[in-house]
């Protein structure tokens, strides 16, 4: 039986759980509305989780199509990720980076450069994603001023692309709505348009093409700036926020090149790609290019643990070994024992499972089994790469037309989100850019998730149809 | 035996462990000189730690005097705490906050509005403190653009005062030589000065009127930039940086004043200061006063998970709980489920133990075992409050002539550091401000560790006396 055969009505829901009525009343969600929260319209709970499901506080069943937050790379329920964090947590649960280490922390820094492409030998920890990426603009002001080019301080970065939310990575960030509130941000982002194919049908479709100009905009934007005044261009080899939006090698060849020519460090935030997403370590290596810096996080702990990390190229990291140097910059929980201990375990684990080699066997058919869903007329375009995939819903499938702001409020607001999961499905509707639903699953899930994901989706969608 | 008595000489000592060396070749370390880490400078490894004591690779026992980075509240090796982070990671190891919740991050967020003073009942998760902060800053710019007041968005904080370090609570830390690198940070942090009592002795000791002065100049900040600018006042109850510098319950009383005479938010930064390093849950209860936020992190785990928070009154929340309104703001691992379940248990066990009221009986007898120290010539003051202390150095105790570059290079930077954790203690040598160590032990201590602190600070402060 699948999750969408298995509803029940809301008549036979129990009454709201104690979960449920003290977040209504005391917890300050992310990124979601808050009215009424705490009566007619509370907040979903989830209680458990095993492999590729998760339970809420109703007893329902939901498929995990987005491994939490592009996140729980191995699946939930994981008992010996849970051992591994309570023997680290009893022996040592905490311990700082600033000026000593952990053994677990020293151990993932040179299993991580180990990983890494190139010469990316220098492992810096944080917490997560966005202090990731604040830190990767940290080491590149400060690279810079060390190598005598104090003005170089600057970031070019694409449109839509979600860098997180702290005022230097939300600087970085594409989307003008997310920092509009909280103007002035730190000064120096500046933006250059992504690879949206979809969106830029006067390519005709040939992404080489896409890839040159838009890389080509890089390098104007780097000239409109002055090279002398620019430190990095930071770009996520599969852009999520705008749905999954790829690119060719040739682009990010190109890029590497328009770096070097202008002196440029080339950032690779991957806090979404690494970990197995695409079928490997890191995303760059599939793609084809050596960045200076990668930003990640995530996929490194399976979530069973917060973690976040920067990795720098020997370039990088050369000047700050010099006599008397420091990086004035860190994080209490930065390189967390029980985390590094956690990742560690996950990085055996995805080895030992082949958990990589389980989304380079199967990518294809993940895309193929979405790309069914084309013959609704909601869809407009079904595109990703590894185990990340996004849906674009359009009102006009012949002419691309998008949602006008009242039907996407009905339909991403106040439709889908309840629809998916009451169907069955836990994945991600998102209007930052146009209109898509994410998918992005735990990388043990095969072709029976994957035609579960669709058939729920086909079900949803149809009736989104009579929404909008 | 003391951890002084113990040690051996470094010719005992076995070669570099496998961590060490690892750690010298790709660990990024916060905050610290990266050269020559990998041969004649290793990194000091930490293995274990149980109770007050740390161990090393080298197996050398050390007192840990500053809680790990002011954290680990209840002490390392606790068990009980294991265990819950492993149960919870079976159950559920990870789910976000972004529109749903957890049972653990919904009990979670009950119980800090509860424990927190006024109506301080809404609960805003985050991976850390720095990130605390940073939510803070993004609210209280959104909270007046939602009040009909969209200029209000600078935020006053206090010279040497640390809230962290991503661009926008890099914005709002007073430490210019943090900040220099990285300029321009997010605009509009401005600075006021600190309540140094022993930095201004035109007050003659009297705290009262150094605290007055100092809140004065707070409103002359506000008053300068214009209110209508304004958007929060951020303050740590007992400043960090600069050395556990204290203000008396009117100083609070004042800032109260004035920010509600300018519809100004203050905000409590009580990532260090929360959770008991003072004797009560918050800190601000203590000094009598009620913010609009508090900022928390630290030991709300004891460092058994990484989590912060950022809790907001009824009045802050509620512009945000109108219909369609959302906070565009939320971090991955913000209200981690394990980590929430962990804080939970954490909680649960300071409450057992009264280890606010061992904080309590004890700071008192704390703070008199430090003052012994000042018969040295290098000890110019004692300050601080609860499990919180700051030894200042000096190098001329009747001027409190303070010192030049070069000797602050060989006594912070290049002596105490090694020759502290040598004898035994592990503890902070700083001179972000003027040059003090910083003590912060786990709230379990008593006497026999005050004790054991005074003594090998009494050995290494005398010899450290022949240094400068």
């Amino acid at each position: 039986m699948t999750a969408l055969e298995d509803r029940s009505t809301a008549a036979d829901d129990p009454p709201m759980s104690a979960a449920a009525q003290a977040a209504g009343k005391h917890l300050w969600m992310h990124f979601a509305r808050m009215h009424g929260r705490d009566g007619a319209n509370p907040i979903p709970v989830i209680t458990r989780g095993e492999g590729m499901n998760l339970w809420d506080d109703r007893g329902h069943r939901v498929l995990d199509g987005l491994a939490g937050l592009f996140v729980v790379q191995a699946g939930h329920g994981r008992r010996e990720l849970a051992e591994v964090a309570a023997k680290q947590a009893s022996e040592l649960a905490y311990f700082p980076v600033w000026g000593y280490t952990t053994p677990p922390a020293a151990e993932l820094a040179e299993r991580l450069a180990h990983l890494a492409p190139g010469d990316l030998n220098r492992v810096f920890f944080t917490s997560g994603g966005g202090e990731a990426v604040e830190s990767a603009w940290k080491v590149a002001k400060q690279y810079f001023k060390l190598r005598g080019k104090p003005a170089k301080h600057k970031v070019i970065s694409r449109m839509t692309a979600y860098h997180g939310t702290p005022h230097g990575a939300l600087a970085i960030t594409g989307l003008p709505a997310m920092k509009q509130d909280f103007e002035p941000l730190a000064p120096g982002g500046f933006r250059v348009p992504n690879t949206n194919l979809y969106r830029h049908p006067e390519f005709g479709g040939d992404a080489e093409a896409l890839g040159r100009w838009a890389a080509d905009r890089v390098e104007e934007a780097i000239l409109f700036e002055g090279p002398g005044t620019v430190a990095a261009v930071v770009v996520e080899p599969v852009q999520n926020s705008g749905g999954c939006l790829t690119a060719p090698a040739s682009y990010f060849a190109r890029l590497r090149e328009i770096c070097d020519r202008h002196d440029v460090l080339l950032v690779s935030d991957e806090v979404i790609n690494a970990f197995g997403r695409h079928g490997h370590a890191f995303a760059c290596t599939k793609f084809g290019f050596t960045p200076d810096i990668v930003t990640c996080a995530k996929g490194m702990t399976s979530g069973y643990g917060p973690l976040g990390a920067m990795i720098a190229s020997e370039k990088v990291i050369e000047p700050f070994l010099e006599p008397g140097v420091t990086f004035p910059h860190g994080y209490t929980w930065g390189g967390h024992p029980v985390s590094a201990a956690v990742a560690l375990a996950n990085l055996d684990l995805m080895e030992r499972e082949d958990l990589y080699g389980n989304v380079l066997a199967h990518e294809q058919a993940f895309g193929d089994t979405l790309r069914r869903l084309l013959d609704l007329p909601i869809v407009g375009d079904v595109r990703g790469d590894g185990y990340f995939w996004a849906i674009e819903l359009v009102k006009d499938k012949d002419t691309r037309e998008t949602f006008d702001a009242a039907e996407r409020e009905r339909l991403v607001k106040q439709y889908l989100p309840g629809a998916l999961f009451g169907n069955g499905l836990y994945c991600r509707p998102d209007d930052r850019g146009d209109v898509v639903v994410q998918l992005a699953p735990p990388l043990i899930a095969g072709q029976a998730e994957f035609d579960e994901m669709e058939q729920i989706l086909r079900h949803t969608l149809t009736e989104a149809q009579a929404v909008v």
